[in-house]
């Protein structure tokens, strides 16, 4: 499987909020060879890159999707040419508040501007448009990315066919809102934050672990804690402050992965965009944004046991989709493993890619 | 109605893991007055305290539950005598971190043993035999209360003849665990925090404040805060970061609200107290913990919205106390309040509470 790793320059972008940001860089994978209506654009989560798939390359991040993404896999690189841009304000590459900023010289740091999904959206569609790509067959994500293809799909109906949104509501609920602030409290209450003034690799890493292990909690469920841990003890006794639980040691040893490969300033303006998600916003609410794609085919896939964004969020997308003339279908991933579970249960969501990007009818 | 508040001192007490503890005091308020076989002891939640009812009193803390306990109402105070201990641990006048340890003369701090919720069920069952009540008619709690409930009616079964017990389950599950988890994270993150040894009315306020923000929103549900805030903003915008929701709002509202009124040693004791809620612990397993209480009556009431002890967890344990002999009634309060529907829809428990006090036989 043929992966090419490159990035695009856009001389100027004018953000949904007002702001002009000059050569607004963004970084992408390519994987299979272009031919006609083969174009499927993924979209990728909170903490992921551009990398669905491919070998580990240093200095890369590692891929995420390899289990749906390659040659004879649901999204086959044998049939399709599959882009994934990195996500704006990420820190895997893409203009963010790490990168210098083109018309001061410095990093943009706290100075970046707050992006939406749509924002995200217009930009990698103008960036597909750089490398000479109009008609995107379908768009595809998860969580965040599922916001982000949504946002593609209702903003560009005319080049899009199909849109498959997995884990990923229409518009933010405010219980996502208040673990999102909660997570941000944590890295600005962190004195190693300094109004995100910090070093680069220095900076709030405790406020960032913190972050991390509660959208952990977010991205499982009580059933696959319960299933794995339960009551046990990962070390000493819990009658002792050195003592912890399995479940306490699991989500220290996340915190602890992320602070290693991901920047707290990044994460601050990640969860801000997905507070910002509301595909009703400024086209006369949700019906009429979805009314815009009439005609066009949704996928949208919930997950039985997700605390972040529930199954009947998801449904209720579907629902409102269909009653606006799109072709509409929802699904549901049957699995303890909560939100993670679109990286996890890949062979049901594997079934249900298949089924979507296949057929012309659904 | 009659108000009293006191206090008891117990000269010497052991915990489980074997801390020996001097003179520990335990601070109470009783309601009603005293006759054959009418009393009622009621156990109080995370940041609760032993006033249920009363005036509004300097140096006092307010009133949690008066909405049922009173003349004429569910708890009724002219029948019941009705005593409720302030939880050792807590910062409201009962031995706590923030106490002088008297065998060093310093205040205890994070030297204060880990104490279980049957640690504090021993000792309020020790405080009562000092004020000359050995018998108890009905022991009735919430959400940690209901767990210290649970352990009066366990640990004592020959002199409790009923038992309450809502919101709450008869062990902690690993995602409660978890949530109490990110909740000490965030203070002991705070450098203010000082491994405890700070100043009194000092300490980490970001780190509580935090806590609590988290804390409220396992208090409430994704439907109450979609029928109070939806996306509502408070004040700004979303892309500015003065912006805040309605429901980011609450949140830091709530947490400042903690942070004037709770110490943050006493929050990290209590929490950890609630991980190690395991009614089956030292007794051969939770079947054979019920058998302890066969014979007698249990109420187990659930909350239809509760996300952090979801109403299967109050009626498994139901369940199993049935099946091991209890006279067990399941009963659920209907509601969008989340946990905290416990304090706010107070029609529904006064139904289910003068039932269950009222009947000799459920």
């Amino acid at each position: 499987m043929k992966e090419t790793i490159g990035s695009v320059t856009i001389p100027e972008f004018i953000t949904e909020s007002g702001v002009r940001m000059k050569d607004l860089v963004q970084v992408y994978s390519a994987y299979g060879e272009r031919r006609d209506s083969n174009v499927v654009l993924v979209c990728h989560a909170l903490t992921g890159s551009h990398r669905l798939a491919g070998k580990t390359l240093t200095g890369q991040p590692d891929p995420w999707w390899d289990t749906l993404v390659g040659e004879g896999k649901a999204l086959d690189t044998n049939k399709y040419f599959i882009v994934c841009f990195n996500n704006l304000a990420s820190p895997y590459g893409s203009t963010s508040p790490l990168s210098l900023n083109p018309e001061t010289g410095k990093p943009w740091g706290m100075g970046f501007p707050i992006l939406s999904p749509r924002d995200v959206a217009r930009a990698q569609k103008l960036a597909l448009e750089k490398l000479g790509i109009s008609k995107i067959d379908t768009v595809v994500g998860g969580s965040l990315g599922g916001m982000i293809a949504c946002e593609i799909a209702l903003s560009y109906p005319d080049d899009v066919q199909k849109c498959a949104m997995v884990a990923a509501p229409d518009k933010l609920y405010p219980q996502a809102i208040a673990f999102n602030a909660v997570q941000r409290q944590s890295i600005t209450s962190d004195p190693d934050w300094r109004n995100g003034n910090y070093e680069k690799g220095a900076g709030p890493v405790k406020g960032l672990a913190a972050a991390r292990m509660l959208a952990m909690i977010t991205y499982r469920s009580e059933q696959s804690f319960s299933g794995r841990y339960m009551r046990e003890m990962a070390s000493g006794s819990a009658t002792d402050w050195s003592g912890q639980f399995q479940v306490e040691s699991y989500l220290h040893h996340h915190g602890e992965e992320l602070v290693r490969r991901f920047d707290a300033n990044c994460y601050l303006y990640l969860t801000r965009m997905m507070d910002l998600h509301d595909v009703g916003a400024g086209r006369g609410g949700i019906p009429a944004a979805w009314s815009r794609f009439a005609g066009k085919k949704l996928l949208a896939v919930g997950i039985s046991s997700d605390m972040l964004f529930a199954n009947w969020q998801v449904e209720e997308a579907a629902r409102v989709a269909s009653e606006n003339g799109v072709t509409s279908k929802y699904d549901e991933i049957e699995s303890d493993n909560g939100h993670d579970a679109f990286l996890i249960d890949f062979d049901q969501l594997d079934e249900m890619m298949r089924g979507f990007l296949h057929v012309r009818d659904c």
